[in-house]
């Protein structure tokens, strides 16, 4: 197996930072994601293969999750030891510059069950950010500034205190060729990267659909993990902006006992509602 | 004006029983709602003044809201004073025999800025009814039983306890010739009120593709009010079932802000997901 690394374009709220663990790639298109504390790493890893063998998946909806291979013990990001990984298709492999947008959507992170200490937690979290107001909230950002010709980062420290027009402002600077330092974004990218019948409103319509009739399964806490490549952005004749859409981190994913996910479809159609008006403006 | 009495089709949580004030209606089309305590009735009346006025509104789906008249002082339906009430179309006016049912929308019935207590109060009747899992809970019904000749009456103190698969047994029950107290329900009437291209599931669709991009107003702790006419239901070449959809109780309504409701659409979702698989069953 190749050495692996810390990748260069992770976003979320599970970066290797302040002595927690982060992921890692091989270079070669495979993404490995540390088991996370408190059985959610297992947890995950069930849904993983839960998904993958689930036939009752339509495949243009699998297409809107990372492909799964697997477990395996390696060192850890920070060489403290060796820990199960989540081998995953690293999303953003065979992008230059990739701008990548962590979502976790849904008003409610907590669900019917939980200890009261998560339930509390949960709450406090979804009431203090825009969860509970905007059915969706910001969990870290990674921009690529043309004019500067280097990346932003924003992580979820920061977003974590976004108010509305934060997340909605962020949404425009996602797409924008000025620099984050700007206070107004010029949106140059919005209908390339959002718009067009391979964009991301129509990805996310197309995964909607899915989900106002779809009972397999309740994805609390789970996130929207948006991208497009900036390299070939400008260019013509190049490959344009490959904007993707992938659902990312299932580590609280229930069945969904013949009940629709409407805490997910209610804050995915809000965030719907975000990229319309950004496209419309 | 005419004799104010007591309505015979009342169903939902403000019936006049225990001491509390119920709503009366003339006989003649309007129904007299008295205001609720707390300011919640002022609230609602503000909300139907900018309701009817509002010309963003589009037409066919004023037609889901009962048509306001106004508000005017009369004498409570218990004799214990007089109080305002909001004037509505009856909409159950010129009904023989209507099979009602008040559903409350949405999965959280608190919302951003209300006092800790009412907040503490809402989460509490959420987690224990089936707002959280489902999206929507019963708050009564009353169903024609066509064997027996007579309506039930099932009402909110016993529908607060229903767990999921209850849920799910009285909307099969609302469409069922046989009586209440057989186990199976015959769901017999469900293509005719259910079904068709002026059925409840087409309703209800036209109201969800308004919430898909209303950012207009928040409707916290409103209900879906449904109700068909069992009179003509089994004759032949009469006016069939005349199911319809209404929208009640706004004592909570906001302002949108610019934000969908994605509280409301998705519990509205859900419901309407339990009415396509008893369709489909």
């Amino acid at each position: 197996m190749k050495m692996l690394k810390d990748p260069e374009h992770q976003v979320a709220g599970h970066m290797a930072k302040d002595g927690r663990l982060g992921p890692l790639v091989d270079g070669e298109g495979r993404f490995f994601k540390p088991f996370q504390s408190n059985g959610r790493g297992e947890d995950e890893a069930k849904f993983y293969e839960s998904f993958s063998s689930n036939k009752n998946v339509p495949d243009h909806i699998r297409g809107y999750f990372p492909v799964y291979h697997g477990t395996q013990v390696v060192e850890t990001s920070n060489g403290s030891g060796k820990l199960p990984h989540i081998i995953l298709d690293d999303v953003v492999f065979g992008y230059t510059n990739p701008s990548g947008m962590d979502v976790k959507i849904g008003s409610r992170t907590w669900y019917p069950g939980v200890s009261e200490q998560y339930f509390n937690q949960c709450l406090k979290n979804d009431r203090e950010t825009t969860s509970v107001s905007l059915g969706f909230r910001h969990a870290g950002f990674k921009i690529f500034d043309h004019q500067e010709s280097r990346f932003w980062i924003v992580e979820y420290k920061f977003v974590h205190r976004y108010k509305v027009d934060d997340a909605r402002l962020a949404l425009r600077k996602f797409v924008s060729s000025n620099s984050l330092a700007d206070l107004i974004p010029d949106c140059a990218f919005a209908s390339q990267v959002y718009g067009g019948s391979s964009g991301i409103l129509a990805q996310l319509l197309e995964l909607k659909a899915w989900f106002e009739t779809q009972t397999l399964y309740h994805f609390s806490s789970c996130s929207v993990y948006m991208f497009y490549e900036n390299e070939s952005l400008l260019m013509k004749g190049g490959d344009g902006a490959r904007a993707q859409v992938k659902l990312v981190d299932f580590t609280h994913v229930l069945d969904g006992n013949g009940v629709i996910d409407h805490n997910f479809l209610g804050g995915l159609s809000s965030f719907i509602k975000f990229i319309q008006d950004i496209l419309e403006s």
